[in-house]
């Protein structure tokens, strides 16, 4: 199916430009940093595949990784093949997988905000971030009582279907625009401070990150909806 | 039709805090402030109705309009009564309203920059932006010569119409992230700049309005495809 192939090519792309800016320009990977505290490297252990994950300054690496994984599972039904049960599985764990790496990231970037003294929950992305992660998990447990265990009467369920498919394609709406503020908020953070300029190399990468994340977005809920 | 009448309610508050914003927290209205300039009351001009306008400090002002704009034209054939091509008729001119309201807006946050000696088009915001105002440009002309004049054939118009509803869509939920992320953007210019602080009034009631108009989104596109 070209959509899901046009999806994962550009997740992948994605995915390098993630790796990119945390390697090149933000200072590495947390293995390879002193000073790393010890909820970062228990993420480290998480994520060995590629995934960007988090120097001992930045609350921002742990957030991309959780829409891969969301990608991936609403896309299950798409690409992955064998029995309706199987597939009900597998869009369930990678959710499930989803949901962890979200609260894990969470419960970093609060962290790091805590021991440097920085303000919660104080911006519009956090949130955006914060409805994204309340829905993700209504959603997921209305999902599994409903469609697997107890899981209601054929009937019931063909009436959550649709609303269920709705809000699945909402909450990855969310996490998308959350995505595009914290990138946003995290550059004009580095440009405020003079970190970086404002049409700098990584700015540039940024913000192409940035727009590429948002058409993925396009492709997969194409991808889903047809 | 319940889900048309949310998302007008939701409209209504949106438009209610955009208005609190400017006139209460950002230094008013145009029309009573000295030191606009010109392009400000032409734009004046074309916003008699409660439309959120633009003082002589911020170009975000303008950026709001279109959205309501495109959100009715999207419900038109929805909620407007009468004959089809009545009805296209409607949709069409909405859309050039917004379209044509955006084009202001981008033209005024660019004199804006110039006027100031602030740099153009470096943010993500920006560039989400121009991406949706590109998309919109083509859409419409790929709407209007594909159903309205020339006007395709049959066959080929109902192999465009499902692209045209999906590029809606995906226009207007571009259009959203804009607006999400310039009301942080401009949250973090006033915080990093320490003219308000973290957890104001003003910052609160901006990260309602951002929450409400991601809700909105969500609502209008809901009440779209169904
Ligand atoms: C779906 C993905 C994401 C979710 C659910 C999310 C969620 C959150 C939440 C809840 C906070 C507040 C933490 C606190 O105040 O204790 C936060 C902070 C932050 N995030 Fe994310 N985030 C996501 C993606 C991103 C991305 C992609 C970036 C940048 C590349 C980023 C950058 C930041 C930054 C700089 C902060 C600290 C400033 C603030 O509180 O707004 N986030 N995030
Ligand atoms: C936060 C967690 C979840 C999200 C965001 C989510 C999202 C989605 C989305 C977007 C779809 C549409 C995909 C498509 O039709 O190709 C879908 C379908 C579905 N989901 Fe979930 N889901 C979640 C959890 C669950 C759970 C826990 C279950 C229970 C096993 C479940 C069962 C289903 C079923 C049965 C379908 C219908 C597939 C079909 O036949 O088209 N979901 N979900
Ligand atoms: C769909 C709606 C919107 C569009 C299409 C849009 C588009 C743009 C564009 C193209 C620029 C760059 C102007 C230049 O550099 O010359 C810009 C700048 C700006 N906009 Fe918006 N905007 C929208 C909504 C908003 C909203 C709702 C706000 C805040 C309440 C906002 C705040 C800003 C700010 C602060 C700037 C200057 C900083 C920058 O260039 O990023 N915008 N906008
Ligand atoms: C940027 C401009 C435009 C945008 C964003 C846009 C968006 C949309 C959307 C979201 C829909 C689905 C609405 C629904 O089915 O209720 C739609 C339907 C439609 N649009 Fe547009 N549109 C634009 C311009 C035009 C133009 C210029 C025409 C030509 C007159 C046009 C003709 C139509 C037609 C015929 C439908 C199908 C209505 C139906 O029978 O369901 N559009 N458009
Ligand atoms: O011009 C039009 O094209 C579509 C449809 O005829 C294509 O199937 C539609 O609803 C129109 O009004």
């Amino acid at each position: 199916f070209p959509l899901v192939t046009l999806a994962r090519a550009i997740g992948v792309l994605v995915s390098a430009l993630v790796l990119t800016w945390n390697v090149h320009y933000r200072g590495g990977l947390a293995i390879l940093s002193e000073n790393k505290d010890l909820i970062f490297n228990v993420d480290e252990l998480l994520n060995k595949f590629a995934q960007p994950s988090v120097d001992d300054s930045s609350p921002e690496k742990f957030h991309e990784k959780n829409l891969s994984a969301k990608m991936l599972a609403m896309l299950a039904y798409k690409s992955v093949s064998g029995t309706k049960i199987f597939k009900k599985r597998v869009h369930l764990v990678l959710q499930f997988l989803a949901l962890i790496l979200s609260l894990i990231g969470l419960y970093a970037a609060w962290k790091f905000h805590i021991d440097k003294g920085i303000d919660n929950f104080y911006s519009l992305h956090s949130w955006l971030g914060l409805a994204c992660l309340f829905l993700f998990v209504c959603q997921w447990i209305i999902g599994f009582t409903t469609f697997l265990y107890p899981a209601s009467s054929r009937n019931r369920r063909s009436v959550v279907l649709p609303w269920h498919v709705f809000f699945g394609i909402f909450i990855y709406a969310l996490a998308i625009s959350t995505a595009a503020t914290g990138i946003l908020e995290k550059l004009t953070f580095l440009q405020s401070n003079n970190v970086i300029s404002r049409y700098s190399a990584e700015a540039l990468l940024a913000n192409v990150l940035g727009v590429l994340i948002v058409v993925l977005g396009g492709v997969v809920v194409l991808a889903t909806i047809t």
